[in-house]
């Protein structure tokens, strides 16, 4: 039913965004299928996020239907309650427990505004590895939040966002970028399991949402990090500023039209993917009415990516074999490509495409 | 599209419920698959039940859309006319008649308010293996009537039923059980093709439909016979007679709440099953009124158990290998696997799930 | 996902309809699966209809979804530029072109009221194999359009309209045919790359939208060529009319009554199919009311013909080595199997149902 190989090239050792805090209240449990796996992910009367393995040991029933009992779950269909640790303490009807009744606890945390689950061995997780924003506080943005579940693999959702030169194209009704958008190339650097990716559009007047009466230089900069965490923010910069790029310019130096947006990309299967995102101004250059235009005009996009995405998936269904041809554009792709591809332990994981051979190059 | 090996679990020599006896008028014919096999089903002008292979001997056509002609039954598409023995006579535009122009019949008849059909050799078809309900009469009960489509194989809802422990978890709601219900086990014997699951509440109130004024002993007790019948009556006895628990207990000897539920659950594929059930109390003890409620209180609990049994499915979908952990509250499922297992030709039969190894001990 | 081996039963050297021509305005692209290969068919600012593999050579896109620029087709997820011969023209962010960076090219062209696409090799593509009325001009007929697409494959549909003794039973209630009907075998001939099959009714007063006060000769007469076109004309004659009957005879030489319906059946996967066809009264016997009353009538026969195809789909897809009993109305689609055999380079091509070997007797 679910092709596993696809999944393997994802890296296990990392933390995969769940869902928001917001959406699980205390004492509440809910499933998501990660990597394949089916979670349970629930939050104990403590307040903590807890992460287990779907199925009951007994009869393979879903934890994510169970109730919270204080910071254990109880099956709700024969009763099994686990304790914290993914051990049962009580099974109805008999006093001993088998040492097999038992299931998998996965390391969950929050941080951002987001669940975690770490997939890999839970020994691994290091949380030095959740993705810090770098020179920004998200806690001065307006932010509106939202989900898409996609029928295709995150992999193409992780292209799309790496390669951003397609908003010329897919995007030109919603962003109402101009087709000159897609002529220059970005600046593209690796960073710690990811790619930094930035863009000047110089003496302009701005578009969708940053527009500006005088002239500006503007700025677009994201972090694409394994497993598929984008971090980017975007402002406007005096005229000349990207004349003397730097490095190290800062947000809050901007003049106007400072953005930020996060977003995560989950493999639920192999074949289905769920895309969380929250965006908006930052509370000096916007508020609630321009974060609300602003997530109006994302869920327009979002919607044509999924409808390009979605059929992309079905032509690569009909013969995964076919190689792609990469542009120039396609260079963050392949930077992000090499570096999950060295992540792995298993250096020749089956690509979901016919695109790893030519994806996969060391730059 | 059909896997055929799951579906060996099931004797195939025993009778299959295909339907109600009220929902086939005469000159009808019905579809309904079996055991991954496609039945017409049909009534003619004599008003005896037939089922054949639902697959027209000419080009395959199901003939469950054919139109009863007498005791004869049209295929709708070209027209070829089919005997109650499943032999053609008439084949538009010739007059000849080719040998193999024929489809299998099958056994079928009319029994309690069902229709059942033979699924093993039609010579083998024995009647003395129609369920016969034991010291009481169905004539005398008010009866509503109900079916559920299940997207989940009949054997997870088999277990459901061997095992109503649940209901002090799954039915909390609907049923408003205890969790003390299932803290004790029911008393569990082997009877011809079957089991026998029999439990008592001593000095209660009651629960659900079945509250009593004056404190009682509460009785339910049923019979779960190949290939998926159950047989239960409940009822409120003097206090006391659980303590002098007798066999023979009869329930016409109790004093008042005496229902009875008749169910069968029907293998269509591997991954689907049809339930059927009948259920309402004694015409001493309620009327329609009473017969409504507890039906409503049932589609509750079917609900959940439905939405529970789904979910368990599509688990075992993803891991087939998984195994199971039994509790004590299994013993029943545990017989009745052993009854089928002996029952069938094929001992090695594959089992649907990973459960096989440890439900199949003898007892 | 997609079983090839049912489609080989299909000539690649053939023109297929992909739709009508109307439905396809200059500048718009749309896409369709034939024979399993998805296809962009787009109208350039010329008014030429084009036909490419849909799937953009950079990363598999649907060009489908693409924007036509005059007589070129740009892909609207990265901007790939594409000629009318396939290949590309532009890359956005970059100057040179990798000759890789192409899409197959299929012969277009529109003829009657359709498009069709060659699936063959180009080299091969021949006009000469459009079909052509004889003996009737299109234009001079008032016509309904439409289309419906089958969860079947498209030889099921063929099968169909190659006996047409199924109205007796299948549209007993939509064509209010006798069962008669289906007593009568109808004259069949091979023709060029197909067949042909004429009915003659004596002395009727005709029946569904060509009804007649007078008695008359009720004619029917239709080609059903490759790979799975239609174009069938009825009209009434003088009684006598058919006991001399002549291959020659003309439609206007007809009373009245006369009607044309064009069909094509096109094979999308091996499970699915579209069903085109236009239907209505010559000028001189029926104006746009008679048209839309034999529209209407033919919507519920489709309706009845696809209830029962996509039945008998499922049934053989439960069983797909079943075989047919063919009787001796499929005199023409035996006929027409060995025409679609003998084109086939490939000879022992695989049948989509058992049928292949009773089908696929010489004549």
């Amino acid at each position: 039913m679910i092709g596993r190989d696809p999944l393997r090239w994802y890296t296990r050792n990392a933390w995969y965004v769940a869902g928001f805090s917001k959406d699980l209240p205390v004492g509440k449990a809910m499933g998501l299928t990660i990597l394949g796996q089916p979670l349970a992910i629930w939050r104990g009367a403590d307040g903590m996020v807890r992460a287990f393995d779907d199925r009951c040991a007994h009869r393979l029933a879903p934890l994510s239907k169970g109730r919270c009992e204080g910071n254990r779950l109880r099956c709700m269909y024969h009763g099994l309650l686990y304790e914290d640790d993914g051990s049962v303490s009580a099974v109805p009807g008999q006093t001993g427990i088998p040492p097999q009744a038992r299931v998998r606890a996965y390391p969950a945390c929050e941080h951002l505004d987001w669940i975690w689950v770490w997939m890999g061995e839970a020994a691994d997780a290091d949380h030095d590895l959740l993705p810090v924003p770098n020179g920004y506080n998200p806690k001065e943005f307006v932010f509106g939040y939202g989900q898409i579940d996609y029928a295709a693999e995150a992999r193409l959702i992780c292209d799309n966002l790496l390669d951003l030169s397609h908003v010329a194209f897919l995007h030109s009704a919603s962003f109402q970028s101009e087709p000159e958008f897609a002529d220059r190339l970005p600046l593209v650097s690796a960073v710690d399991r990811g790619v930094r990716v930035r863009r000047w559009i110089e003496n302009t007047h701005g578009s969708s949402t940053r527009r500006s009466t005088a002239p500006v230089d503007a700025y677009q900069t994201y972090d694409f990090l394994v497993p598929g965490i984008l971090l980017m923010w975007s402002a406007n910069f005096p005229t000349g500023t990207a004349a003397k790029d730097s490095k190290e310019i800062l947000p809050l130096d901007s003049i106007d039209g400072l953005s930020l947006t996060l977003q995560a990309v989950t493999p639920m299967t192999d074949q289905s993917a769920r895309y969380f995102f929250y965006s908006g101004p930052h509370c000096r250059d916007g508020d609630e009415a321009k974060r609300d235009a602003m997530m109006e005009m994302a869920a327009q996009a979002f919607s044509e990516d999924r409808e390009m995405i979605e059929a992309q998936q079905v032509l690569i269904n009909i013969d995964p074999a076919r190689r792609i041809v990469p542009s120039a554009h396609d260079r963050a792709t392949t930077i992000y490509s090499g570096i999950v591809r060295k992540l792995n332990a298993t250096r020749f994981a089956v690509a979901p495409c016919g695109s790893k051979e030519q994806n996969d190059v060391d730059e």
